[in-house]
């Protein structure tokens, strides 16, 4: 693994690092961390890698390292950057043979997603985008119990992502992640909706395995100054008559990371909370509520298969973002062998889901700022 | 008190009648039970009345009642029909000088809905609506922090009341209560947003004590063949710039009576559920969480005031709605006497609250069916 | 009903009264509700008795009460006095021919015990013992599922009542509950394990059928200068090789009335919380925990019969104290009008409830002496 | 980092080393995987070691490792074997300059827990032991709180840690785990004091800072034909006068993995679960609950240096067991470096901690023998 971004200061750098490195399958080789050549030598110094593989971009680290012997250079890179240096590296590594791991979004508009989803069907490589609460064994196993029809046909959807981190201007502070999440030019055209509402959006989707097919926005900034949106309340229609509800904020005081979903079929409920993920709530219509853990009974093997120890040892968000890494690196493995990973670690999040999440940022900031009810996607 | 509907069968009657004994401050001394005069006896003999105090019909009762001597006769009604019935009793009684106690929603139109209010307004009788979730110590607590300032300037809302006991067509099976709440002629224009969507409006204007300006709401009746909306997601504006979302349900698989509200301000969050009412989350902005609970520290004398045992010895729904008919008793005794009740127990919700949820009813109903974003109120 | 105690400033006389009323089954008709004559007058006119019926002493009440025509006395009485003032208007309202109701503990020690359940015997008359925590529906649900078999045979019981409240001198502010229950001459040998530990002890073997056999107790008086003790841990064994905890506290600082069981059978774990008391936690051994409501799915009729309202709209204290009340008035009814209440609602516990309390107190107390490991029932 | 045992079809082996890797401060360099020198030879290849690195035994890998180049070996072996197989290796580990990270508990008997307490002295050498719970964020802010006196003076301690999963004779079915954790040959005379009583012991006193001074036990083997105990039920002392209970079972049916525990100071009590570890309640005597958090505000440093990524992305068994491995990592470079690390990371259990365990061990199962109440530390 190469890494671009993830310098010190950084945070989802760090994330990335102990994802990979947790179940022993990925190596940190090189990196460009940071696009001050001076702070990427010294990040590869925390790191213990060898100075030569320690580059002053993006660019030098994937023509270098393809010039290196197979056996040596790096087989994927992955790019943890802010959202507007995502492209980039994602394109240039993909027209050189590398395979591509890259934090969501997936990049800037929907001009450069199509080109990036047309890029890697055409090159066949992989690509994994971390849409990271995907990688929870209990939204696996919500989404077998929604395929396998378990909860019959799913009627409503209310996922919600409050966060209260930027209740007050804190990007003048300096605070890293709040200055470039709430500036247009690194972030993009959305805030909260595009950093933690198109977490909400794929969740609905991987669960459901259904698709947004319009929808309708009030979008909101609350904090006097700011330039991108801190709130957002959307209305959703999904494809065979459900529908449902998203929201998603940064000004929702006290709130951590609040990730949850709800899910009602015609036979019963799913709830699942991202801060207490080992646990699935299942809501019957016409017997009591069951409670399925991480790691216990009566789970599909899409759980099992996600789950590193016994039911009743937590696992958390570190976990599940390793899940992504650990299958990327079993499908990888398996085509650099030449043979097939087993179709459960095939679970990763795709450029397409990227494409998607694009779609969803474009329809919800232009809903909100429309007079019409719906807008279509 | 005297009581319309609420006879054999019934099931908010038999609350009432709970909520009416629990305090030792309200003797129920006459009905009409039932629109069938033989089932109203039946009733009477349960409850132990004389039979000359239980009457064929709601007229019968005012008008006789009305010629007893003052200190004999009921000093106010409860009507406890369904919907259609009403206007009818309330007007009734508040023509012939009886203070009235009334479930919600107040009647079946806005045009019934004023001229009750103006109705109260001429005659200075009392009149309570039994939004019964405002009685709860923890939601008077809540909004005694919002009015205080505590949790800072109100920005986002969002009150939930999923049911799931409608999402198989139970009125085709004879149940009661099924049967007169799907039903336009009983039950009115509205179903969910009626029953319970109004209890959501209420509890969000009572907390906040901000109104709501607009609505774009999304209603659906997902089951097959019903009548009326079993289902709606709703965007609020509410004045002095907070924003919400309302959704309320009755298809929502396996949630039993699951209404709920987060009031997020510029220094903290509160969030209350109603299935766990005597607690009252308080999410500081930059502190811990605190966890208020009924009879415990912290709390102001509008939750002390309703609460009657002490912390740890939980108060439920009954309670809660017994506050309503206390607080009405207080007053009605106060003034009997000519006295002026302490402010504390002037807090039930009156013929206005009634209106407002009328208003709801009317816009949330109409906008749904709008391919406008926006409905004013 | 006559009522001995609970006049103005009593905590759990209100309780009864509220208790009483809720159901429409029960009306007060007298009462001695103070020591004081003068208190007991004023008491009287709160609850608009007419002052023939409000008496100064028990004595007095039982003796006038009787000579009373049958249909207008009070049926039975209730006491709701300091542990001192149980056995002398117990045993005086037996001898002549009034059912009781009386708080607990039963009385002051084993031969007071024995002397009441003796005459009970022999009087035929009814007799509750409010253990009021055995009123809750799920409590009931518990009970049924263990003698139905559903855990399999019981293993392991926890069970504990912590309480904060006296973690301070509280008896020396003038606190009317704390003075009295932490002094021996009205609250007997036991101060917590007496007030709270026997209510732990009754939960423990209503729940799982099963006898304590013999016990080993830490009992400590942690606050300087008091009187009683304030903490005890027990080890526990019952029959059929059951062995159990049983820790009860009114120094757990923070606590408010934390009663709260568990029961582990070789199938299954049962918990159960006082505070959140509408829910019931199965733990299976092999499928996923469910978790049982009030009012909803897959109950007992136990449960069932002693629910009032549908699922979500919860229970509290009072309602189950007001089951012990309402089981009480069936069956007194029934004997009135020479029939026989249904099975389900003979569930009220019995003066032998309260000898096996008295018993408790002696041992766990000698236990708390003894160096000996085992004090045998 | 050499390993010791955690081959293939082993449990903790892996938590070993995914608890190791996660930080990217250590890499394990060889490995002696399994007394089979077959197994161990696959196990190596798994983890892709060179064959040259992988041993027969752990007498193997600690001589040959010995003499290769200081920069090559080496630098600390862990032990990750079933009980029986810690005190070789750790001796000899020792006694030839090897610094050693040490699965609980420490060995077999107190004779073998003293001389290697005495080596350790005499080395020099650091030695963890894996007590793995001491590494959550909030086990170390609840440790602070009671050190800096926020709960004031410690009165009361309740820990519990019940497990279901030996509530059959599943060590008959062949399942390693329940093998071997039930075979006094290898598990010595605990079974769950043992295995995880000792874990309930060292939280209780590694939180307080008390040391437990003496015990009554009530030791229990449930399951038929078992030949350890598999459920005790402990009364505690401690010094200064703070009284305790203590119960580890692994017959609790449907529990997990159900570590918990409360301290009751003078001022607060503390409450936190391992299963929802990242919350810590403080329940103050005349305030309301607060509720604190991994990440959150107004914690101690000792928890803010053990977190790693913000408030409300869950952290879980794995972090808190690298945290060990991390702190140890820092203060083995530190040495290494002739440095010293920060205080807030010497903070991992000790080899006194696992004398400690083994003395817990002996007394609790002489207790549980024993007719007297009290047996001493």
């Amino acid at each position: 693994m190469g890494m671009v971004g993830g310098g010190r200061g950084a945070f989802i750098g760090g994330v990335h690092r102990m994802a990979a490195a947790l179940d022993g399958e990925i190596e940190l080789v090189c990196g460009a961390f940071s696009s001050d050549p001076e702070k990427s030598r010294l990040s590869g110094e925390d790191f213990c890698l060898p100075p030569s593989r320690v580059y002053g971009s993006y660019q030098e680290m994937i023509s270098k390292e393809k010039r290196l012997p197979e056996s040596e250079r790096m087989d994927f890179i992955s790019i943890v950057t802010p959202n507007h240096v995502h492209y980039g590296p994602a394109k240039m590594a993909l027209q050189n043979g590398f395979h591509v791991v890259c934090d969501k979004p997936l990049c800037f508009n929907m001009k450069e997603a199509r080109f990036l989803e047309t890029l890697v069907e055409q090159t066949g490589l992989l690509f994994a985008l971390t849409h990271n609460y995907t990688g929870y064994p209990m939204v696996k196993q919500a989404r077998a119990m929604v395929r396998n029809g378990d909860i019959g046909q799913v009627r409503k959807i209310v996922v919600e992502y409050p966060q209260g981190w930027l209740s007050t201007k804190l990007e003048d502070s300096g605070q890293k992640q709040a200055d470039w999440r709430t500036d247009p030019k690194r972030s993009g055209i959305a805030g909260a909706m595009g950093d933690i509402g198109t977490h909400a959006e794929n969740l609905a989707e991987y669960i459901t395995g259904l698709k947004i097919t319009e929808l309708c926005a009030d979008i909101s900034t609350f904090v006097e100054g700011r330039l991108l949106d801190d709130d957002g309340n959307v209305l959703l229609h999904f494809d065979k008559g459900a529908k449902g509800i998203l929201h998603a904020s940064q000004i929702s005081a006290g709130e951590e990371n609040n990730l949850n979903i709800r899910v009602y079929g015609t036979r019963a409920g799913l709830q699942w909370f991202q801060m207490e993920p080992n646990t699935l709530y299942v809501k019957w219509l016409d017997k009591p509520m069951e409670v399925l853990r991480t790691g216990g009974s009566g789970l599909y093997e899409e759980a099992a298969a996600h789950t590193r120890i016994p039911a009743g040892h937590p696992e958390g968000y570190l976990e599940a973002f390793a899940n992504i890494y650990r299958n990327f690196a079993f499908c990888l493995r398996a085509r650099l062998e030449g043979k097939e990973a087993p179709a459960v670690y095939h679970d990763f999040p795709s450029v397409h889901d990227g494409v998607r999440g694009m779609q969803f940022i474009e329809k919800v900031i232009a809903s909100g700022k429309s007079k019409k009810k719906w807008v279509e996607f």
